[in-house]
């Protein structure tokens, strides 16, 4: 997850504090987070006590501390979720049941373009291996949601992306800035991105815009299927007619 | 949503100005905000700036706010996300298609076990009616869910809620004290609730408890389908055999 310049204020350090929590750990206990947010534990003890009495955390049998419900249902008021997520549903299933294997929807992080933001993921039982979840982020150049939302970003913003040295995955992985570059301008052209064994070797994804109605890109779509030798192309109407569905139900849902 | 009582410091202020955005006004101005909050508008205009500056919220063109996507990937790594959900999906998703219409996965607010908060919810174009979604929360006797999730909770706090005023929704909503710890022992004697036209008169739901293995009750499962005349027991068995799916995920994913 990226890290933020410290700021000063309350605020700043309980957003530290929530900041703290990550997948991998997602349950810490108070000396945890006075060590991965830098405060004395007097301030982390004072702000966890708040933020527990409010909700937004929960303190487990052992001691440790997990993200509340409270913070859950707050979150769900984002309009990633209340406006994105709902209208594109119906599509994200109707998608999923007919690949049989992952699909997901993923909105660029305003704050660094660099990275994308998983809104929901679908997945099966038998899916092919899929690495993100709602509310994860990978890097933009080496997924298909995040070249496809590159490639409609701020020109600008995908300059200043491109300029930072690219994380590798695997031997696919896109890392010359010129090679994105070309990946991006077939996106524009194509209307769809073919991210090809860039986070694992075993999976490809197959992504395309969606639209806020008419307007400006605001999210993508993908699919993550397994790279078996099956033609990727086989998905690309599938996914661009889901992205298409989703663009004209928010299109009508605006006030 | 249920008020909190008023608290002193920073942190509360923080939650208070992100609670007051709800489902029916996700977009508020500084305003809105200080109205709703009852903060002065200067320390409003403070929070909601270091609030912005941190990704918990966001900034739109018309000068309102919304929840931010950081605190939506933050919310994700709450135990409801990460442990129940990851583990229900598969099973919301197999019963979603049988049934072809509303799915449901709750959880009990522990902080007030008079409602319950939707973790999940999976819907279909031609579903019935449904008016939860992820996030949004509800009484916990007028839900096949709540009353799953009441028939398993400490019996003390059971009667606390029962000792208050219960809500209706409709001519079939259950108000009567008595009646509901009927069908909370209904609820454990037969493993499954029936929640008829409670919310809305076109729809009833089954519901079943979610354990963590074979341990205590963590969450309930239900259909939401149409009152039409066809015999709700029909859905009892796909119910409780898929919560009891989740139950040996959620056994089999503990440490």
């Amino acid at each position: 997850m990226s890290t933020r310049p410290a700021r000063s204020g309350v605020t700043a350090r309980v957003l530290d504090v929530l900041g703290a929590f990550t997948a991998r750990t997602p349950a810490l206990s108070l000396s945890d987070i006075a060590r991965r947010t830098d405060l004395p534990l007097t301030t982390v003890h004072r702000l966890v006590g708040e933020l527990t009495a409010g909700g937004a955390l929960d303190r487990g049998d052992d001691g440790r501390y997990t993200i509340g419900l409270r913070l859950w249902e707050i979150a769900h008021l984002a309009p990633a979720s209340t406006g994105l997520r709902e209208a594109a549903m119906p599509f994200l299933e109707d998608l999923h049941e007919v690949t049989r294997h992952n699909v997901q929807l993923a909105v660029l992080d305003s704050a660094d373009p660099g990275e994308v933001v998983y809104v929901e993921r679908l997945s099966t039982r038998d899916a092919v291996s899929i690495v993100t979840r709602p509310g994860s982020r990978m890097p933009a150049c080496a997924t298909g949601v995040g070249l496809v939302l590159l490639a409609h970003a701020d020109p600008a913003d995908a300059e200043r992306v491109l300029a930072r040295p690219l994380r590798r995955f695997t031997p696919h992985t896109v890392c010359d800035p010129d090679d994105v570059r070309a990946l991006l301008a077939q996106a524009r052209a194509g209307g769809f991105v073919i991210s090809d064994r860039q986070v694992e070797p075993v999976s490809l994804s197959v992504a395309a815009p969606v639209r806020s109605g008419d307007g400006p890109v605001v999210a993508a779509l993908s699919v993550v299927v397994p790279a078996d030798g099956t033609n990727p192309h086989t998905w690309v109407p599938a996914v661009r007619a889901a992205a298409r569905g989703i663009s004209r139900a928010l299109g009508a849902a605006r006030p």
